[in-house]
């Protein structure tokens, strides 16, 4: 249940060499059609990798016959010869499936700062490109792997007879304007590309958007949608645009609960804000709190801290009238002690904050993670 | 060489049982005059504790006899009956003083969110009521100690014959708006209100206003300057504005060394901006990094993680243009690789991360620290 689950995708998974660990670094996507519809999303960091640069580019005709994909190398802050290697990428995927390279969209994750290895690259688009199949999804999520510790897949079918699938990495560098991460998305629905750009922008932003796990914003992120027509079936645009939102969440929470030493999956929900944009920029100043999630980590239901994290938001709200319950219980009752803090139960992975502002109607949930030992761990070595 | 230096003052540090540990936890601070010219500023966090809201009530007349301080409790989101307990606090302070409570500033620190113990916190005011002495500073300096490891004094004394002291606390819910802090500044310089005002103010932004250590704003800090006047040498604004600045330089420094769980004083200084306040603002987005600050822990010069950091600023740069040094090596040139990171010794607890933007003439330098295990250690169990 992948990206080669609806009709009209091959893909495929390989080993070039860029790993030292000597797992599968490169994946390949192919769109057979008959449509040739795509949209993307990509990092709000301004710091942007030559793949970023050169997919946003070829984006702009709205349609792609493929993705060439790898981990083992970010091939961000790489200047001209980057993005030399990243054009000469396309081309060879473009010579070997007999498309142009501008129908060729290219993601890269791994370490910022390092020229890709083109003498194992360019052999290991061959080997994708050899290695394609109808049930090559997996393998596919699989090769995008960095930190992850388990390949992310996801399905959702609908009842007209079209599906979508999508893969996903990504377990760091969480954070707004995309988390750090890459996403496939496939769908054999037939619909336009105007739709195809709805859908995308309105399941990003309530999905990956909103995840926040460590406040660290990517160079590499990037979320591409392909769309073959294959079932025949055309998407009501409603529904598909969100099925392919509950498609991300799905994506999201798997990347939320492989995030880099977490021990918590941590959904903060705002509601009573005057508007949505208040109450994700209320719920993102907690999540990006070191002492929540310290707290967090340590089993520790320290609504003071939530409160002063709050305090940093530029959100109209009263401190004397916020409530705040941490799994359920009412710790803070305008803005002040509540209920005891002994009754929380914070032992398992879930944790629900939910914070009313009484200032509106509004609401969002934005999801973190805790702040660990292992967390610490993993980024203190990640490079040497 | 602590707040009782300059002439004019009495300090006392006592010991009124808030804390379990049953160290000394309250302070008082007294301006025997003949002036009593104060200043102050507070944190930006929009919540703010009960005696923040009552400290920036009565310094509006600008001046202020004394300041009771209290460890053991924050008495932060505590509502009515917090207010109450601090101007009780006030009450207390001025009526042992002979003086009114509009005279008395009050500062607290510790845990969000509880109700402080009012039947110790009384006694405790005439415990140090009776125990203020000319050489009582490092005793105040002591008693409002939380988790610092060192208590933190500081003088300046200007060759015209007036001196500033300063005692600080202060060691973890460190960030811009005011790092987490107490701060009572005394000088016996002759200076009028508005001057108090003018070099309170340019000293906080170039010190502590630029300390970053773990983009946690607090609900407490307070920063206050007392004027006793008792040198008779009128102070020049220029000369004293300078020393004040370089006194809480001299104090950040302290919070910073004694930060929680941190192993490394890490100063991020942005050269090449459009603006000064470009600079600063870059330099928290790198400051703020839990993935720049946990390499930093590992010893990891990776400057692709400064350079992503850079990029969620809205500091207007060209990302093909921005140098990063570790240390003094050029490790990225021009937006890529530049130096081998194999060149730069992190072994030091000193570290100096260097960004030029190509986009301007202003610079300006932000603190922070590592992100360590025992960060998360200190933090994930606090109020437990």
């Amino acid at each position: 249940m992948t990206i080669t689950t609806p009709k009209g995708f091959k893909a495929s998974g390989v080993t070039a060499g860029l790993k030292a660990s000597g797992n599968p670094d490169m994946a390949l996507v192919v769109n057979d059609g008959p449509l040739q519809v795509a949209a993307g999303r990509f990092t709000g960091n301004r710091v942007k990798a030559a793949p970023v640069k050169w997919s946003q580019q070829v984006l702009t005709t709205g349609a792609l016959k493929a993705v060439i994909l790898n981990s083992g190398g970010a091939n961000a802050c790489t200047g001209a010869e980057g993005f030399q290697n990243t054009h000469a990428t396309a081309e060879k995927t473009a010579e070997l499936l007999g498309c142009g390279a501008v129908e060729v969209a290219v993601c890269s994750t791994g370490l910022i700062g390092e020229q890709l290895p083109m003498d194992k690259l360019l052999p290991g688009v061959e080997a994708a490109a050899a290695a394609l199949s109808a049930d090559g999804g997996e393998a596919a999520a699989t090769a995008i792997m960095t930190t992850d510790s388990v390949a992310k897949n996801a399905v959702v079918t609908s009842p007209a007879g079209w599906t979508i699938g999508g893969i996903a990495k990504g377990a760091g560098m969480l954070a707004p304007g995309l988390a750090t991460m890459l996403v496939v998305l496939t769908t054999d629905a037939v619909i336009d590309q105007p739709l195809a750009d709805a859908a995308i922008g309105t399941a990003c932003r309530y999905s990956f958007d909103r995840l926040d796990s460590d406040g660290s914003m990517s160079t590499n992120d990037t979320v591409l949608l392909l769309a073959s027509g294959a079932s025949g079936v055309e998407a009501a645009a409603d529904e598909f645009i969100t099925a392919l939102t509950d498609l991300c969440k799905d994506l999201g929470k798997q990347l939320l609960g492989d995030a880099e030493g977490s021990t918590k999956d941590i959904a903060i929900t705002v509601s009573g804000a005057a508007t949505e944009d208040d109450a994700v920029e209320v719920g993102r100043c907690v999540a990006r709190d070191s002492l929540v999630k310290t707290a967090m980590f340590g089993c520790d239901p320290n609504w003071g801290r939530i409160l002063a994290a709050v305090g940093v938001s530029k959100a109209p709200f009263d401190a004397d009238q916020v409530d705040v319950a941490v799994n359920g219980v009412q710790i803070c009752k305008a803005g002040a002690a509540g209920d005891s803090r002994d009754l929380v139960d914070l032992k398992g992975r879930a944790v629900a904050i939910d914070i009313d502002l009484h200032n509106g109607a509004a609401a969002a949930t934005v999801w973190t993670n805790d702040l660990s030992h292992d967390y610490v761990h993993e980024n203190s070595a990640y490079s040497t």
